[in-house]
């Protein structure tokens, strides 16, 4: 691959762990609360406007707060899929090739290799990291997406916030 | 601005990020839960007799739990502003030459630059840290508050809270 | 006062800040949970048999949260005492000379000076951390009351957890 | 002990604080929710395949949130033995010298002399990391098992997940 060519067409993010701090509030009745962090939801905004933002996640029993938030309030496409189908699913929807893909999880160095640009989290597996082009300061759920949105308008995009939207 | 003349007359602190640790607790049915966090109350009500302090939120969802905290609990004002025009609204309600403003966000340094004196946290992105007069040591819902107000305290009323209030 | 000779009667532990994360986890009706961490309960319960323990706490509105925890679960004591007023109604109730204190609030530097010996916890205040003793190298909740408790049985009471005990 | 001839038989997993962040989360009624955190249902199920996994947890009031995990969601064997009777209680079910314990508590260290292999966490006490053979760069709740799997799938099985399910 020529980085210098790559322009990225999707950006596929991974929602538990990644969107949030990988938390998973459980009382008697099972699984209740998930907690999203600050700024990622502004940061995808922008990016948006560059290529299509798609969110995929494993978790079917914490499917419904992951679509509350992704789907209902924030107005995005959320795709439910295995951990471990995920390299092999993804294969089919999209060219991995055209993709940055956002991962935290046990598995995600297979789907981040295949990708045309990967990028995990400080708080993730260390063999996932050695897998990522790039790993974020911040932890899921702690802006870790906005920090990764950022460095991919700055770098694919040549989108310096410090200097648009200025008044 | 020449700093050593310049006499803050109002606070303005974020809520979502600086008050809170950020973090959105969903469940299902949607955003339940803030996390607040110790020490800035009681900060906020020493520096309230140097200068008025307003909070204000970008954060429409989640109002009635910021409101339940800022303005019923605690007794303080509270301004409901979107992200993008905080900078616009500010600017009609305040001269924010005569302010210090505390804020996290991803657009945050906007305001920042047009602001008496500006901070941020922790934990902000690092185009807001860059753009801030003062960065603290802590988390937004980990004391940055106290944190900051203790900093402005020393820095412009010459008040220390080690000699303070001494029994 | 002469340290070699120090022997502590009582243990004064805040709650909230100290024995919890010192989060408050709000929703649209108030404060509604509080997060007590792992060990501090296993620790408090060995040091009780070398001195008498107390817990305080200024927060009415999460009274009877740290209510449920204190006097409750754990079977201690608990006073409700405002964070202003601490050292004055602290000086009235104990030989404050007899006691090790453990607070983490704005105001606990006042009541440290006064203490047999002062204890605070990682993310305390910085002035807060200059007028303690001992700062734990744990956070409030994350076993900062633990470390604090073995720290002082071993200190003055000759009390290793690793030789005892053994099976 | 020859730690080459070494063949772990069972993983001994301690839930609070290890699977969980250690938080207890508190209301007015009680105790609540814990916190589960990302990677280690994945990571357990991989070395499930090589040894046979037991968790244990000496909370009795908060029984109910860690079976509905542990028990119900991850299908997994769950033991309840008071923290002080865990060596006691332990050593007659299993011979220890064929398992890999994992634990976080104050009083873990004792277990940890008798086991064949001992792992804890980052936020542990000193006295009990220091009893430990393998202390994990991750905290409770935060991947500490999922990084303690994959150290003894290597060091004890030659697996590597970099290696394998490759694509």
């Amino acid at each position: 691959m020529n980085k210098k060519k790559f322009i990225p067409k999707y950006l596929i993010v991974d929602v538990d762990g990644v969107m949030t701090s990988g938390h998973m509030i459980y009382s008697e009745s099972g699984k209740k609360y998930k907690l999203f962090g600050p700024d990622d939801s502004d940061a995808l905004k922008i990016i948006n406007k560059f290529l299509k933002v798609f969110f995929i996640t494993a978790d079917k029993r914490g499917y419904k707060i992951s679509k509350k938030r992704i789907f209902d309030d924030m107005k995005m496409s959320l795709l439910l899929i295995s951990n471990i189908d995920r390299l092999k699913i993804l294969s089919r929807k999209f060219d991995l090739k055209e993709c940055i893909f956002i991962g935290d999880g046990i598995f995600d160095h297979f789907t981040m290799k295949k990708s045309g640009y990967s990028i995990t989290i400080a708080d993730s597996l260390d063999h996932v990291k050695r897998n990522a082009n790039f790993v974020t300061k911040r932890r899921g759920g702690n802006r870790a997406v906005a920090e990764a949105c950022l460095h991919v308008l700055k770098k694919f995009f040549n989108f310096n916030i410090e200097n648009k939207f200025s008044l």
